[in-house]
């Protein structure tokens, strides 16, 4: 996270996550929550799971991206909106743009995947390609920026984004309020972050819990030694979580997150499968990282009713990972 | 369909549908209407999607073989169900005959793939396997009958299954009321049969297609032949839809169906594949018979609200088509 990415600084309050909720509802769907018999006996726990692969572009990131486009004035959302990104928050921003009937400028790494390309082209962005480097990632987008007056939308560490995310776990305490505990998967934070505000204020004896891969452990570092850890070269399937928390979500995951705990690829791989079998329904690897705390039995959930947020859906069929 | 596999053989009404809905109901899951805004503008139309992927046991067939087993005295109940099957109809006997406390007896053909074997196994069935021929499954399942007193389930010609079945297209239209549109996969027409006298009752407006693979399109022979047409060396993905009509639904279909139309293969797993993609859930092939109907354009659905029963979700995920 460099500073120049951050647009607005302020800790956001649930205050604005209510607010956030009332802005992006008509253009968001309420996605459901989804119970399974066969996932209850495995773990032992009443599980609820927010489907956010079921939101607008296969992800909870529309959530944020929509949130912080609608939230600019006209003359602030006249010249467009930029972003760089590999994924999610590229095709979040584009799509929030079209509604809002404004230009996505979209930073690109030229390694990004084919199905990604073709998705945020598909979408109405305007692509920029760049190395696949986090500098030349911020440089272009800063150009773009210069070039266009847009307006950058950061994928995590501002707070009309994690306002947006904690959306999701707000619409899933409004219809399982008595939740015990609460599992996110965690990579800048925005969603653990925004799930975090949501649970402490609606329900003060939620317990919420971050999962980390183990191969893209930064979270995990930051959270129990205090002070940001960076994430470099990290190293897993669960492709949305690769990203260092930033200074607004790092704050708030402090303050309202109870424990971050880091699952094995294998489990990931497992927990994903075991969602496509008993569910039918098709999850991307990062959202299958909560999943893995509980098939690892990292944390006690035994007899409780357990929120899991599943963060999206995305995911290149013809390169499944078993 | 021979004489012996048919317990009852009056033609069901609405108001057993209805009955039937009511009965299941503490069993059965009310499967959610899903839509799809891309494959909307895919199609043209308007589409509702009843996914009985959701269901228990993966598949529509629950509702069937709940109706059945719970319309049994406790006196008929007793002794046991038994039924004949190599997939989901299988299951959704086992379990409702857990469900109901009583032993299902379940013939399946010894080279049912593993993965059904399994699932039958892992519901609580008592399995005896038999060679795969049809009347190799019904000799034996008649012994067992004769041996244990258990009732036998037909899958699909008995006035209960069909009525059990029509309820998802009840809770579709309960939903939905205006659909101009049904369209449903037909196999031995006892989801269509359903679907149709549901339909007809509730809304006679309402066009009921049937869509069949043109490698088993006997009931798209028999309908526009008039006389019921036997499924000789059916070859299709779509493994849920291999068998006959039986009287009964081929009666129901003639009365209250629109027409049937046929859909190729490679149609099919586009379908499928489209619906993973575009709607992160898992159906069968079965469930893409429908879908490849639209895609074909073989039904006038420009501009209508239209439903299609998406009958299951049962997947070797080692053994996808693509």
């Amino acid at each position: 996270m460099t500073p120049h990415t951050r647009i607005e600084s302020h800790l956001p309050t649930f205050a604005e996550v209510e607010a956030a909720a009332k802005r992006i509802e008509p253009y968001t769907h309420r996605t459901p929550v989804l119970t399974c018999h066969s996932l209850n006996g495995i773990t032992g726990a009443q599980l609820f799971f927010k489907c956010e692969n079921f939101q607008k572009i296969g992800a909870f990131k529309f959530r944020g991206a929509c949130n912080a486009i609608f939230s600019l004035s006209d003359e602030e959302a006249k010249p467009g909106v930029a972003a760089h990104s590999s994924g999610n928050h590229a095709a979040a921003v584009t799509l929030a743009a079209r509604l809002r009937g404004i230009d996505a400028y979209i930073v690109m790494p030229r390694t990004a995947s084919e199905l990604k390309k073709r998705a945020v082209a598909g979408y109405g962005a305007k692509i920029t390609f760049c190395e696949p480097t986090q500098r030349s990632r911020e440089t272009t987008c800063a150009q773009i920026v210069k070039q266009t007056g847009a307006k950058e939308i950061h994928s995590y560490n501002d707070p009309r984004i994690i306002a947006g995310q904690g959306t999701a776990a707000l619409e899933l305490l409004q219809e399982v309020s008595d939740l015990e505990t609460i599992l996110a998967p965690v990579g800048g934070g925005g969603l653990l972050s925004g799930t975090a505000l949501s649970a402490s204020a609606m329900n003060e004896q939620i317990e919420v819990i971050g999962v980390e891969p183990e191969g893209a452990d930064d979270a995990f570092r930051s959270f129990h030694s205090g002070a940001i850890v960076p994430s470099i070269n990290p190293k897993t399937i669960a492709d949305g979580l690769l990203t260092s928390l930033g200074d607004l979500t790092f704050t708030i995951i402090r303050r309202y997150v109870h424990d971050i705990v880091t699952v094995s690829e294998s489990t990931i791989i497992k927990a994903m499968r075991m969602v496509w079998e008993r569910m039918n329904i098709i999850i991307e690897p990062s959202s299958a990282v909560p999943v893995a705390a509980l098939l690892d039995k990292l944390v006690d959930v035994k007899g409780k009713k357990v929120g899991v947020i599943l963060s999206g859906g995305n995911v290149d069929l013809d390169r499944l990972p078993w």
